[in-house]
C-alpha cells in the first residue's frame, strides 16, 4: 500500500524534474530561518490582549449553541439564556485556554506526509472554499467534481503544497447534502498528504471523521490520538457564535482534532475601523472560542487564526493583500503567541485574474503571514477574486511563490568552504567563475530553480511566444494533470471508503438525484 | 520660483487625488517600523567581514587608475604599479572607513524635496540606466529623448518615488558624447525632486555637478556643503576597480558628493557559487572602494550598495528577485551596518513584461531590500527584463507596490480610541460598523487607497473590460502624463542651466549631429 513514485518523493534539496519537462522543489518541511516580526510593541500587545479581555468580561459573546452555553455554565461563565450571551471572567478564560498545546502533529495517509503544527514551522495548505473555479480557457463558471478532482490531483502532484485545503471549490453538479462524502471520497484516495475537512454542523463534521478513520485504518477512538483535521472554525462577526460552527468546534474538539478558530474580522465591516479595534475583537472572540475547545477536551489541538482585514471604503468589500492586512498579520501572529498556540494566516488577493494585482496581493500577505511567523497557511495556493474563485493558473503561480518563501527560508552557509577564499585567490581579479572546481562541485543544486519564472533574455523570451506566466502555469498544470499518477492504495481501504460513502448518500434525506 | 500646486504637494496622510481622477499617496519620508531582520548571526557577520578583510590583504584589489593607485599608495596601502594590485591591511582599511558618515542629506530644487540618507529611511528611487523603453502598445524599443523626457515627467508626478534615478532609459536619437547634457537639463527643469547624475568618468561627473551647482544657486564650493548627488560606482567584479568608475568615484568625493559603492557580483559568474562567498567578495570591494572616497576627502558621503544576485545556471543569465537576492539583500543590510554606512538595494526582475511574475519578482526585491533595512532603494519603479528595459507600465505597478509598502510601515495606533472598547460595546454582537460615529469619524483616511489594484467584485470587474493591473497602469500613465505640470522655475536659471548645456555641446568633441 505504501509502494511510491521514488521520483515524486525526493527528500534531497535538489530540484525535482518530473518527466524530463517540468522542475518543481522536492517535498519539505519548512521551517523559518529567522524569529517573526514583531510589529507591535510588547505594551501594545498587552493592550490589545487587556481589551479582549474586557469585552469578553463586560460585553461576552452571543453563543447560539444550548450545547455551547451549557458547556460554558458547566465551566464557571455567566450565561443568560434568554439572551443567549456568555460572559468570561479574565482568570477562567485564561485558565481555560492554558491547556492547549503549542503545537501538534497531524497525520497523513502517507506517514511521510505527516505534518508537525506550531514551533517554528510553516505548512502550506491550498485554497479550500471558493464557489467558482476558473481557468484560462473556460474563465469563470461553477465547478464540477470532475474539474475538482483534477485541482485535487494537482495539489497532490505540487510538492510545496504539504496540505489540501477542502477540494479546492465547490462540486456544483451534485446534490449539496451528500456534495461532502464525495469530496471525502476524492480526498481519501487522490492524496497521500493531509486534507482539510469540510466540517459544517455536527453530522458533517462525523462523516469526516468517520471517513479519515478508515482511511488511517483506526477508529474514532483511535482518531483522538491521531489528529488529522484543521477544521476551520468561523465566528460570526462580531462577538457570535452560531450553530454549525458550535457544534463543529465540539465535535472536532471531541474526538480530539484541532480547531482553526478564525474570527471573520474585516475592519470597518464586522469589526472596528481602527486595526487595533479589530484585533482586540478578533482576539477576544478567538478565546472565547479556544476556550470552548478546551473545556469539551482539555489538551484539544487548537490553532489561532488570523483573518482581520478592512474593506474597501468606497464599496464594503473586503480587500486583501492591503497593507492593514500585513500589519494584521504579524500583530495576529504576536497574539497567538502571547497565548502560545499556533498561528494561521492566510494568502489572500482581491484581483480578478492572475494577472500582477494578483501577485502583488498574494506576496503581500505571504510576506505577511510568513514574516508574521504564522505555522498554518491557508489558502497558501489557487485564491483568487476575494476568496470566490479557485484558479487552476493562480495554484501554479502560488506554488512558485511558495517554492521561493521555502528556499529563501533556507539557511546560508557560512563556513570555511562557502566563504570560498580559495575560490577568490584562484580566480583573481577580472577572472570568471563559470567552470572553476568550486563552481561545478555545487552549481547543480546551488540555486532556486523556478517552476513558472521565464528568466530568457527579451529575444529568447519574444522567439518562445512572449508568454505571460499565467500562459506558462497554464501550461504546467495541464501537463502535470497529464502525468499525475494516483498514490497508490489498498482495494480493501478503498472499497471501504467507497462503500461509506454511499451508504451515507442513502442515509441522508433530502437528497437529490 | 517655489510657488507650488498645492495638490500634489499635499503633507497629510490623506490620498490625493489628483484632478479628479487618480488617487495617489501623498509626498512622504518613509521610515521603516521595524528594525531590519538579521538573516545572519553575528558571527557569520564577523566571518563573512573577517573573509574581506583576508581577500584584501592577501590578494587586494586591481586598480587600474594610477590617479586612484597614487592616492591608496599615499594613504599607506601597498602598490605594485607594474601588476595594479593594492594590498590593503585590516587597521588601515577600517581606520579609513570609520571617517564616513552614518547619515547625510541630500538636497532638491525645491527644499520639500530633500532627502536624508541613512538611518531608518528609506528613500524610493526610479530605474536608470536601462537601454529600451517599453510600454503596451509599441513594445520594446529604443527610447528618444522626448519619451525619455514623459518618463521623467511621471517620476516627477508620483509621490511615492522621492529621488529620480537617471532618466529612466536612454535617449538613443541623441549622439551618445553629449547626450548626459540633455538628460541632465531635462532632470534640473522637468523635476523639482533631487534626481541621480549619470557620471562616467571624470568629465561628465563634473558636467552633472555644473549644472547641479547652477540648478541650486551655488557653485562647485556650495555643493560641497550641499550633497545632491548619490552617483553609483560599480566595480568590475571580481576584484577590480576600471579607471572611469575610480574617476567617477574621486570626483564625486572631491565634491562632497555620495558615490554609491556597488560590487557587480553575481554569484556564480563573478563571484564565488556560494552566496557566502560572493557577499564576502562584495565586501571586500565595497570596502576598498568605500576607503578611496574617504581618502579622497575624510567624510564625504558614501554608501554601501548591494547587488549580489545569483545566474541561472542553465543560461549564465542574471536571476533577479530571487530567494538568494533575498538573503544577500538582507545579509547586505547586516554588513553596511557592521560598517556603520547607509545601505543601498534594489527592486529588480527577471521578467520581459509586466505580468505576475513581473510583481511577484519585484515584491521578492522589495521585500529583502526593506526587510533588510535599505536605506536607498534604486530601481525602485519602472525595471524591467533583468534591467535592460524600463517599462512605463511597470513604473505604475511598482509606484502600488511602494505605497503599499509605505503604507505597512507606518505605525498602528494603538491608544484608547483605537482600541475601540465603546464602539464594540455599542454595536455589539451579530451588529454592524459600517455607519457608527466610530466608523464615521475615521473612515476617509483610515486604509490605503490603491493606485491600479482593481478591488470590484468579478461582474463589474467584468462589465468595466476585465482589465489586467498593467492595462490599468497604461491608462493611468497617460493620465499622469496628460495632467503633468512643469514645477515652476526661474527664467534665468532656466536660461542659465541651457546655456550650459549648449556651450559644453560645442567644446566637446566627436560629437555627431
Amino acid at each position: 500500500m505504501r509502494k511510491r513514485q521514488s521520483n515524486r518523493r525526493n527528500r534531497s534539496d535538489r530540484p525535482v524534474r518530473v518527466a524530463g519537462s517540468i522542475t518543481q522543489s522536492a517535498w519539505s518541511p519548512v521551517t523559518y530561518a529567522t524569529p517573526p516580526t514583531a510589529f507591535l510593541s510588547a505594551d501594545a500587545v498587552e493592550a490589545i490582549h487587556d481589551t479582549a479581555l474586557h469585552i469578553l468580561e463586560e460585553i461576552g459573546m452571543k453563543v447560539l449553541s444550548t450545547d455551547a452555553r451549557t458547556r460554558f455554565k458547566a465551566a464557571g461563565f455567566t450565561v443568560n439564556d434568554s439572551t443567549e450571551m456568555v460572559r468570561f471572567d479574565r482568570q477562567g478564560i485564561e485558565q481555560a485556554i492554558a491547556t492547549a498545546p503549542s503545537s501538534f502533529p497531524l497525520h497523513a495517509r502517507n506517514p511521510e506526509r505527516n505534518l508537525e503544527i506550531g514551533g517554528n514551522n510553516a505548512v502550506f495548505s491550498a485554497t479550500g472554499g471558493p464557489v467558482y473555479c476558473m481557468d484560462l480557457e473556460n474563465g469563470r463558471r461553477r465547478g464540477t467534481y470532475d474539474e475538482m478532482c483534477n485541482f485535487i490531483r494537482l495539489v497532490q502532484s505540487l510538492n510545496i503544497l504539504h496540505q489540501e485545503g477542502g477540494g479546492g471549490f465547490e462540486a456544483l453538479d451534485l446534490p449539496a447534502e451528500t456534495r461532502h462524502l464525495d469530496l471525502l471520497y476524492a480526498q481519501a484516495t487522490l492524496l497521500d498528504k493531509n486534507w482539510m475537512p469540510w466540517n459544517i454542523g455536527a453530522r458533517q463534521t462525523m462523516d469526516c471523521l468517520e471517513m479519515a478513520a478508515i482511511m488511517l485504518e483506526t477508529d474514532l477512538e483511535g482518531l483522538r490520538e491521531k489528529p488529522i483535521f484543521t477544521g476551520v472554525i468561523n465566528t460570526n462577526s462580531p462577538l457570535q457564535l452560531d450553530i454549525p460552527m458550535a457544534e463543529g468546534l465540539i465535535t472536532l474538539a471531541e474526538y480530539g482534532q484541532a480547531a482553526v478558530i478564525t474570527p471573520f474580522t474585516l475592519s470597518g465591516a464586522m469589526a472596528p475601523v481602527t486595526l487595533a479595534g479589530a484585533l482586540a475583537q478578533q482576539h477576544a472572540e478567538a478565546m472565547a472560542s479556544i476556550a470552548l475547545t478546551q473545556i469539551v477536551r482539555p489538551g484539544a489541538p487548537v490553532v489561532y487564526g488570523g483573518f482581520t482585514s478592512n474593506v474597501d471604503m468606497k464599496t464594503g468589500s473586503p480587500a486583501f493583500g492591503t497593507p492593514e492586512y500585513v500589519q494584521a498579520a504579524q500583530a495576529s501572529g504576536q497574539l497567538a503567541r502571547h497565548l502560545n498556540l499556533p498561528f494561521r494566516s492566510s494568502n489572500v488577493t482581491t484581483a480578478n485574474t492572475s494577472d500582477a494585482q494578483a501577485a502583488y496581493e498574494s506576496m503581500m500577505s505571504l510576506w505577511g503571514a510568513m514574516s508574521g511567523g504564522a505555522n498554518l497557511i491557508m489558502h497558501a495556493a489557487g485564491w483568487l477574486g476575494g476568496g470566490l474563485t479557485a484558479s487552476f493558473e493562480k495554484l501554479i503561480l502560488d506554488a512558485e511563490m511558495l517554492q521561493m518563501m521555502a528556499a529563501y527560508n533556507k539557511p546560508m552557509e557560512v563556513d570555511r568552504e562557502a566563504l570560498a577564499m580559495d575560490a577568490v585567490r584562484d580566480v583573481g581579479p577580472a577572472g570568471h567563475y563559470f567552470g572553476t572546481a568550486h563552481t561545478l562541485a555545487r552549481y547543480e543544486s546551488a540555486f532556486y530553480s523556478p517552476l513558472v519564472s521565464n528568466w530568457d533574455n527579451f529575444d529568447a523570451w519574444q522567439q518562445a511566444g512572449s508568454t505571460t506566466a499565467e500562459q506558462r502555469a497554464n501550461t504546467i498544470w495541464k501537463q502535470l494533470l497529464a502525468e499525475y499518477e494516483q498514490p497508490p492504495i489498498d482495494p480493501g481501504l478503498d472499497e471501504a471508503l467507497r462503500a461509506y460513502r454511499d451508504r451515507r448518500k442513502i442515509e441522508i434525506p433530502g437528497r437529490t438525484a
